[in-house]
């Protein structure tokens, strides 16, 4: 017998080879514009913050659209989040975690946005049953709902940075290694695994982006469990005293929705993107310093914002599990699908502000 | 604000520059002999295959040994597995998924050896709900029962190679990326990731080996499902012809079951290797066909092995979640612990084959 070393022709090398001829879509982004008319979507975490603006964007583009919800209190969603097209999509209330549902809301779909999730970091360690649920066994039935009953199906997962954990190099790329540190880093590793297993094995086509940070209209604002971004905009319009952890240099990139929802989008309709996992991200990173003061200011344009901000120690619960700099390369989905995010910090900000102002009755009350 | 990329010092960067400490320990193996006399030692799965054998050495140390099994019919564990210690260990029948029971079994013992799992590739994707509440949420509760009733106990977790999925590079290390192909990689690698999570957050002391093929007496005989090595012997053993799918060329690596019961001894007692995953492996790795060419000759000395062998196309289901050729570097658990393994193929196969013509009824019904 032979000691020679060799290795199958596998799907992640086979796909950056690909990435060559494919760079030829890199000058432009795939058009997507026509390919949603009288198609039926559907929006798992319709009613979330990503899923309503999806929603927005592919009602604008003559979709069909059907939001699935569980409306649990403490997650994203909030009927209010789709009040201008509340005439013009079907709403249906069902958790992810209900496999019949899903057997039988999937059937005709010709697209699924998969965004329900649970996506705090501390509930996670609190309650790691209910993350595993929602993000591993539900995910597991939406894929056996589509391998059964409508296998024809586009599913595009919305995954997440913090699968990688605590960056080894910056930006991160998606050969980075997977090193989850926290439950629910481990959950949606395994939740977008399984799409891509599905895409594999039976065919039923499938994708994963990895979000980052994502700002804009419509993000919960309830509670600061869900990340700094929320906190920091309510704290601030609220004219009370921003907190940030550490030194204020910790680095994040941060993509306005409307970025993120073009995304899903292009990837939905192009081919080449099914069975591959792509970050998001956006450049330069921001600072939490810069990113506080950049929203002072521009709270401060509509007359708020006059809380200012102290830096302050690290809470135990949060140190251990913070990832500290985080910032993506996301060259794979720019070859892939011409996207880049069109949106900068301060344009998004004054969006997101200037929406809470009109509307913050309907996402928190006054302090 | 500056664009200077810098990461954290991160756990896994943290470890390799240890490793040049710790390669004064690959000369000498670390010593564990004394240290079990006397300790409360747990095994989950401990009926099956591993843990029976790791039980017997334990209680050859002086171990007090308690064996927490569910006995499923089609799963490894076997009350005959135990024989020769059945005086000496305590059984107690229950499900890892019996989240209450195991709050119960875990309190005052010193290590525990977690091995209970569903371990069936193929099992996995034709019932994925059973693989994730076993090897997922039933994990999570071992693990969250630790940490609220014996937040001291030391956890050796049996990992597996299958969360590399297909090598991109060979020999395999722990740096190659996750690729999981099929639903059982995905949970035990979700699985694998909680126990370095609660050592890392929780302080609860814990490590993964990442076992590759293992085989010895006391191995499961029953069905050819958790995989071929198990299914050669039984059908050497039987005089029939053994169908090796494709050439046969395909190498692994495998590990008698002795070799891995001391890696599994040594990882205990060692504080450093807590919060570590290890790679468990040999060389030089052998082919499907010097596999049952050398499993016919020792057969045949036995006066079986009669029936020979032909090559065969893979059935399709078998095919798609094929990794190829697969074999590990195990170079840091050698570096860590001074572990490698002691016994040749011949020998352990010399070993299996005494083992099983002794008892084969207590194992498989004879063809």
């Amino acid at each position: 017998m032979s000691g020679v070393s060799h290795t199958q022709e596998e799907p992640w090398l086979r796909q950056d080879k690909e990435l060559a001829s494919a760079s030829r879509y890199a000058q432009d982004r795939v058009s997507y514009e026509g390919q949603f008319a009288g198609k039926k979507v559907l929006i798992t975490g319709g009613l979330g913050f990503i899923g309503s603006n999806l929603a927005m964007r592919l009602v604008e583009l003559g979709a069909d659209v059907l939001l699935v919800d569980s409306l649990i209190p403490d997650y994203g969603g909030n009927l209010f989040n789709v009040e201008p097209i509340k005439d013009r999509v079907r709403v249906n209330i069902a958790d992810v975690r209900d496999a019949n549902g899903m057997n039988y809301l999937v059937r005709g779909q010709d697209y699924l946005f998969n965004l329900a999730g649970q996506i705090g970091h501390i509930d996670s360690m609190c309650d790691p049953y209910t993350d595993l649920d929602i993000n591993c066994r539900a995910q597991l039935s939406i894929l056996e709902a589509c391998r059964h009953n409508n296998p024809s199906i586009k599913v595009v997962f919305a995954g997440t940075r913090q699968v990688y954990g605590a960056p080894q190099y910056l930006p991160v790329d998606e050969k980075h290694i997977l090193r989850p540190v926290d439950v629910n880093g481990i959950n949606k590793m395994a939740g977008e695994w399984y799409h891509i297993l599905y895409n594999n094995v039976y065919g039923i086509r499938a994708l994963s982006l990895r979000l980052t940070n994502t700002y804009g209209p419509r993000l919960l604002m309830k509670h600061g469990r869900q990340g700094f971004v929320a906190w920091f905009i309510r704290q601030a319009m609220d004219n009370q005293e921003i907190q940030i952890f550490g030194d204020g240099h910790q680095l994040r990139d941060m993509n306005y929705v409307d970025d993120v929802v073009e995304a899903m989008l292009l990837a939905a309709v192009y081919e080449g993107a099914n069975g591959r996992i792509m970050n998001l991200g956006n450049d330069p990173p921001v600072s939490h310093l810069e990113f506080v003061q950049t929203l002072l200011e521009v709270c401060q344009e509509h007359g708020m914002g006059h809380g200012g901000y102290r830096l302050t120690p690290f809470p135990p619960d949060k140190k251990r599990i913070d990832i500290g700099d985080y910032y993506a390369d996301y060259g794979k989905i720019r070859r892939i699908l011409g996207w880049s995010p069109r949106i900068g910090l301060r344009e998004g900000l004054q969006r997101t502000v200037a929406y809470y102002a009109q509307h913050r009755d309907q996402y928190w009350e006054r302090a």
